[in-house]
């Protein structure tokens, strides 16, 4: 059986589990592809760190991981961008295909990435980079190839979404939510990156490269996180028959891309809204395919490894899947978005509140169409009002918000969730 | 641009989609692939009968398709066992790839085609031999080519599926469900293909190859149709708070293989049981990767040529991909499975029946959690006995069911729902 070697780099949790998965699942990977996977050599920071290699030869040095090998395939998974970019850029220069779980790295540095793969005739997999084993990669490359995409709307961020779970479910605060996240392993060291929508903004960004064929700018994404939801919004959509999800959006309905990473309201049937826990799940909608969902595991060792695994028997057995892009930017949305939206404003237990949000709304034409006020006037500041909006124009409604932020009444930051 | 030169075999629904796709996707796969798709040759019964060729010469003779041309891929899009056979083996033969939608053709002579295009260096795509657009077949080739599959489970009939969401939402019969199924253009002209099951045991047969590795036998598959689901089980079903789908099941759990197409109780939280109308879904547990679930239209014209269209640009770009089986057969369940059952038994209106029921079900140690009896004195021969049992030996259960079925009391078939 002809050995497939592959390069590693970086052994933390998710290289382990590679390790580990290339092992266990050799002889079926060679019965299924004809190859047999070997890591012949792993780079890491500290070897002493490493607790299972499988044969390979563990470096700390890079020249010494790039010296005189026979590996076809180089595996990143350090995550970040520096030092990954430089290594991976180095792997496609001296000819070796690249398999990387890096979505920081693609979100960031795509473009050079893909062009140094083809300058190379190399192979780029990222499947593993957005939603673990769930192949939506693929479907965008090529089983959707024929279709032009009209939308797509993901829950790619599983600890956010086990964290909106766990507040509705259990009726937990956000910081008791984050704490059971953490004890399960669910977060990063630091888990702003996930609370503020980075890590979805980063996946949405790769996405949506594929499905428009353009790298969009990740400053064009509209990113709101979840830190300011709390437990009153997820009992007001409870009350409205809704389910709070924080999901990413690429909709090119209106004749440009609108792309946005928020808190939504979903109504309990909306087939994202049965997305639980860690879970994730991504629709998306083509023009001859119509509507598929996609569903599963988006994180953890195993299910990253399957992902990066699959990638590697791909781009070596059958090359040549590095994505085309035109290169330039993706039109703006131009037009005027409208939609209904759920708003609380936290405020000081101040009489005439409701007047001067109500009044603010009104003056722009933005009507309301429920508002509940839960003022208590034992313990000062800590009020809210809450109102849902019908079909408002988003750009409008958020200069609106951001104005009435700035009235003296209010006691802190105004929540903005829409309803889909 | 590089022409990609498409043969087409068949132009009716299905292939005047694929033409139209072909043509008005042309510049989106030329800027993904790389590669312009033209259909040169279409070979169909009655030349007459073909509205749009997109500048295709039209044959109706077998050696006219096949006399030189620069065709690379062979479109099969007439269905059914022949001539479709001949043809492909002809394509084969000649060097060109395949692409099949043709579940009834791969169900039976898979083997045959795989081991006649790897003799020839030859690519066969067959994404939409099941569930139409929806990815699996790569899903299974690819996507978990590391993982070890424990568990399978699909809605991947949409006829049957459409009948269902209208029996249990609308409260039709079967037979109304099916005259609205047919108006909307779901089913074939004969019903019987899809109402027996067999559709679903080809479409199981094909996605059981490829998951475990080895052609199942049809034979070996289980299949229960829906044709003796009446409203009275549906109400059950919602009553004790299922919904009745008909799900094709491949489970290797058991140490062996059991594969069954059958009407099903689910919870209402099951991941299948929101699957609603002519829609498909394709649940898939992998021991890497867990669960996954993928949801889309499983079937149409455009669907479908989405699902050709991306696998003839595979083949033809990326070619290799014919999978490969041990070819023996897989052993058989040899487990005594046991699972929970609702049973319906029609009864001539005799007093007596409930004791003669539960007593076979008694004797059998077959243990009853619920049962409840309409009886009419009024309109003998119009009662029925509804039985939920716990964990039951499956075998056991379908030879008492057999045995009660030819007790004189009885007025017609016993159904068996399994509990899922």
């Amino acid at each position: 059986m002809k050995a497939l070697n592959i390069g590693l780099l970086g052994c933390g949790n998710v290289g382990q589990g590679f390790v580990e998965l290339v092992r266990r699942s050799r002889s079926l990977v060679e019965s299924r592809a004809g190859v047999s996977p070997r890591i012949s050599r792993i780079l890491v920071r500290d070897a002493a760190k490493v607790r299972s290699v499988d044969g390979a030869e563990v470096v700390t040095d890079s020249d010494a991981f790039f010296h005189q090998n026979h590996v076809v395939v180089v595996v990143e998974l350090i995550g970040g961008v520096e030092p990954a970019r430089t290594l991976v850029l180095r792997a496609l220069e001296s000819g070796r295909h690249v398999v990387t779980a890096n979505k920081a790295l693609l979100a960031a540095h795509g473009g050079e990435i893909f062009s140094a793969a083809a300058a190379n005739r190399a192979g780029v997999g990222f499947e593993a980079s957005v939603c673990g084993a769930i192949p939506i990669i693929r479907a965008l490359q090529n089983g959707l190839i024929a279709n032009r995409i009209e939308f797509l709307a993901g829950i790619v961020n599983g600890t956010n979404n086990f964290i909106l779970t766990a507040m509705s479910e259990k009726g937990l605060t956000l910081a008791e939510a984050l704490k059971e996240a953490q004890a399960r392993g669910l977060t990063e060291a630091d888990p702003t990156l996930d609370l503020a929508g980075i890590d979805a903004q980063q996946k949405l960004v790769i996405l949506a490269s594929l499905a428009f064929g353009r790298a969009p700018d990740p400053a064009s994404v509209h990113v709101t996180g979840i830190a300011e939801i709390d437990r009153e919004d997820i009992r007001s959509a409870a009350e409205f028959g809704f389910v709070v999800r924080h999901i990413a959006v690429a909709d090119a309905r209106g004749g440009a891309l609108d792309l946005r990473v928020e808190p939504a309201f979903l109504p309990k049937s909306h087939p994202l809204a049965a997305v639980r826990d860690e879970f994730n799940a991504v629709l998306v909608r083509g023009d001859a395919a119509g509507e598929m969902i996609f569903h599963g595991k988006g994180a953890g060792p195993f299910p990253t490894a399957s992902a990066v695994l699959s990638d590697v028997i791909d781009v070596a057995t059958r090359p040549g899947g590095v994505p085309r892009f035109d290169g330039g930017p993706l039109p703006a949305s131009s037009v005027e978005a409208t939609a209904p939206f759920y708003l609380r404003f936290p405020i000081l237990d101040v009489p005439g509140a409701i007047g001067l949000i109500a009044t603010a709304l009104g003056n722009h034409d933005i009507s309301i169409s429920r508002l509940a006020a839960v003022l208590d006037p034992a313990r000062p500041g800590n009020g809210s009002v809450k109102v849902q909006v019908h079909d408002a124009p988003v750009n409008r409604l958020r200069k609106v918000v951001a104005e009435v932020a700035r009235l003296p009444i209010m006691a802190g930051k105004p929540v903005v969730v829409r309803i889909v």
